[in-house]
């Protein structure tokens, strides 16, 4: 049998790397035979965190084959997972995102809660199996939580994320105002990135009722530097809307030091986000204020709206 | 706000009982405004375990309002569950099944495992939470994963639900042997209980590919007893299927002695039972060798079989 892969989602961020690094560690300390693998391009703020470790990045993967054993980590939605996952076995799922267009003909191992990140989950879960917690676990741990939780900042951030990361703080020795603002920073240098990229580097599919759309995301010390580039971006947005049958793309722009998201948006059912933050959109864009969140403030806020 | 309701599946089975009364419990403790309520009548199987226990059956509910909070326990389709569960608001699922027409808009707690009973579950999370397990809630436990496993003889028990029962039956106080047996027999003395009523008594509603089927399942002791009965259950069954436009309706005799099923099967999708165990139906029924799990031996095969 081959070995079971264990992966995050496509455009894979630094809490999908992380997580399905940290459980490959904990399935092989109960003994399988596991492999973690990832489903697309590792983005620069994770490249900071695998390079501070000097590890090297999980094998790509583009799609699995019939009754391949799998583990998710930091997703369930089938959209995000990988190619032909409706054949796979999936033996297990640790996550922290809501449940949707997921399905199993067996019973399964799933965990998941409303906290910032999917390595919290883990850090717990390695916690009440007793097993140690090493410093390069610890660091893949805090870099993810720090990543999702955009350093504590955002409204998915829980106390108990803040608690979990304290610790682990300790055991990776890491100062964590520093180490959390450069892996930030890091992930913030999108410059040689073409707009064909920007728009896929952390985007999800998701449907919004019978609205297919896909909610895109990529974090900035300045939007306005990155709207220098919105001509370009609406360019490719249009593209994907039309190669990919798309009704609704957003694309936010969220600055992570005032914690605020301009975002731009393109397709046929482009109104449902005027209606539901009620704002008038104008040139294709839009501020959001407050909004950092896309699975807090964004996917159901435009779920709810599609409803109506 | 109202309290956040806790309920297990429809037609519900000692499982779901106990291990709504179990989680009420385990909430409470942490505080929170919680109550066990049941979608249904009460088994007479429940009936021993409660009446054992001298407490009362939770209180029947038969729909819930626009936003409701719910904790879902021992289910987690929709079919299954409370009528309008699809406006309210799922905070938390703990489960022992397939995840299947599931959905929220935002994020949750799910916990579920591949074994032998939700109580199996809940137990892992008293002792995560370092709470105590009381006699009661152990009886509660131990009854659950009786129930559920046919005292350890289903495929779905786990060496993880034997141990653990193991442990409870110390706490409850309890000889496994004599208070199993007489649990699983007090489950099967159904003499009263009118064919319309056998029928649904503990039926599951379940979407096989695009195949609309209720697989129902009974206890007893002696399978020639309960076939004497046959063509008033058919009567019934053909009822069901026409009022509510179903495929196929398979209705198992479980012999929990010797382990086997009888089945009787009805509706245009009947066919599939045939190619799914190679066998031929003679007037309508079947006699499956070794089943006893409608989870592991009947509804993946079926939905495998749905896919040809």
């Amino acid at each position: 049998m081959n070995k079971i892969l264990i992966f995050g989602h496509k455009n894979p961020d630094t809490d999908s790397i992380c997580s399905a690094l940290i459980m490959e560690q904990y399935d092989k300390k109960l003994g399988c035979d596991v492999e973690a693998v990832r489903l697309g391009d590792i983005n620069k703020e994770t490249v900071y965190v695998l390079e501070y470790l000097h590890i090297e990045a999980p094998r790509l993967i583009e799609s699995v084959e019939e009754g391949q054993e799998v583990v998710l980590v930091d997703h369930n939605e089938f959209p995000q997972s990988v190619n032909n996952i409706e054949n796979a076995k999936i033996t297990a799922v640790v996550d922290h995102h809501r449940i949707c267009d997921f399905k199993t003909a067996d019973p399964l191992y799933y965990r998941a809660e409303p906290v910032g990140s999917t390595a919290t989950v883990l850090y717990k879960k390695f916690k009440e199996s007793d097993m140690e917690i090493s410093k390069e676990i610890a660091t893949l741990m805090v870099s993810a939580i720090i990543s999702d939780t955009l350093l504590f900042k955002s409204p998915t951030c829980t106390s108990e994320d803040v608690e979990i990361a304290n610790k682990l703080a300790l055991i990776a020795g890491i100062d964590m105002q520093e180490y959390g603002l450069n892996l930030l920073k890091a992930g913030t240098d999108l410059s040689d990135v073409s707009e064909e990229k920007l728009i896929n580097l952390d985007a999800k599919e998701v449907m919004l009722g019978n609205i297919k759309a896909v909610i895109a995301q990529v974090n900035t010390a300045s939007i306005p530097d990155m709207m220098t580039r919105k001509e370009k971006i609406e360019q490719e947005i249009k593209k994907a809307i039309k190669d990919r049958n798309l009704d609704l793309f957003l694309f936010a722009i969220t600055d992570i030091i005032n914690s605020n998201s301009q975002a731009i948006v393109l397709g046929n059912k482009a109104d449902i986000v005027s209606g539901a933050y009620h704002v008038t959109l104008e040139n294709n864009t839009v501020f959001l204020e407050g909004v950092v969140s896309r699975k807090k403030q964004i996917i159901p806020v435009l779920t709810e709206a599609s409803k109506k």
